[in-house]
């Protein structure tokens, strides 16, 4: 049976999730459903990221098996076309090995959590982005964010979900980019690390949030991450401004 | 009576576009029934430029005449609270001067038009952009766009309905610039003139779209141009991809 990677954009707003759910809509059953349409025997899929109810991705990679042998351009194709009108796509698709795995091959994530800083609420960003009302300090935020480059016990940005089996990850990049938008100022929080615990970018944005608003200190961080604790983490930050966009393989599948 | 401007950011999608109407929503009707809630007569508002049914802004400006002196960010913050949930909102509000008039102290209009490329389906962008099938050649959209530049007779590039005393435009910009997206290629139109014809801009573009397939050569531009005959026109880009961005005052009654 041939395996085929697919890379998987989507709004995660009408959907409890990437996973299948038994009575709720979901980003993989979207997927699985429009396969249905194409093969007999519906294959399970299997994504490199399970992204939480409400958020969004522009590069989730997820594989199935197929019964048949597919072109991946005209596999794309009809798989778009069943998938209408939900609000995923495929962006690529490419057979790969029968060993590679959209999870177990992966060897980085990124994410991009958006923030829109202004009195005015967000129009053509609404359910984009994290509305904040309070102006932020950038270079707070990322002195803040520096406190968390590295490998540390991640406890206090875990939820208490979260099943991974070590708190002890290598964050090694977050870096946040200032933009200005009409009535006040978009930040892009740049994330990247090989894998990452359950809420762990919410968890750190939502803390830095509090730093870039003055109520925390940069050291503030550091103590939060020192106490491996959940109860030391500042809010999580809502699902909306959350986006999955690049999963990085040993060889870029989708590569032309 | 004190006059105030505001800069209004909203998405076109569930309006029939800026200009009241009788039986249809439309942007002015929202802002002035959010100002009827403050304001006991309803002062009737003018804007710089009265944007078509499904055509957004992120700058468009406009002007009322209140008769209570307003604190214009209580203003702004007040109007923004009335106009929810439409997909409108006050970015910016300052008072200006009795003889100054959002239209015709103008001194120039700024849009911006974004066509993806793409065989996916957008997800993030729909209605936000106009999704394209084909690939698009930017150098050659760019050549076929400079001989567009400069101040020429467009009637070719005019609606039938335009109101317009003069088809005679100059067009100060109308830059190309190419960003890569999941599965292809987001262009965006940059275009700054004094003042636009009706459906001026969106005629440019389904020109330039034909010019980006390889329908029409730049050579094909000039002669559309030169004919002076709406015939000759391209056919005319859908409103989902126009931004209103911008309108140049002698001097910005936004600026801090």
């Amino acid at each position: 049976m041939p395996r085929y990677a697919f890379r998987i954009e989507y709004d995660g707003a009408p959907f409890a999730g990437w996973q299948r759910q038994k009575d709720q809509p979901s980003v993989q059953g979207a997927v699985e459903a429009a396969l249905a349409r194409l093969e007999r025997d519906v294959p399970s899929i299997a994504a490199a990221g399970r992204t939480d109810a409400g958020v969004h991705a522009t590069g989730q990679v997820a594989h199935a098996d197929l019964s048949q042998n597919w072109d991946p351009f005209r596999l794309s194709e009809a798989l778009n076309h069943h998938l209408k009108p939900a609000p995923v796509a495929i962006t690529a698709c490419a057979e790969v090995a029968d060993d590679w795995h959209a999870r177990f091959t992966a060897r980085g994530r990124r994410y991009l959590y958006r923030v829109t800083s202004r009195r005015a609420p967000l129009v053509h960003d609404r359910g984009k982005a994290w509305w904040v009302r309070q102006t932020l300090d950038p270079v707070a935020m990322q002195a803040g964010a520096d406190r968390l480059l590295g490998q540390h016990d991640f406890t206090t940005f875990r939820s208490v979900q979260c099943q991974a089996d070590s708190p002890v990850k290598t964050l090694d990049r977050l870096e946040v980019e200032s933009r200005p938008v009409p009535g006040g100022t978009e930040y892009l929080f740049h994330v990247a690390a090989r894998s990452f615990l359950h809420n762990q970018v919410r968890s750190f944005v939502g803390t830095l949030e509090r730093v870039g608003r003055g109520a925390w200190s940069p050291d503030d961080v550091t103590r939060a991450l020192e106490a491996r604790d959940r109860a030391a983490c500042g809010p999580v930050a809502p699902p909306e401004g959350l986006y999955l966009t690049h999963v990085t393989y040993p060889q870029d599948p989708f590569a032309d």
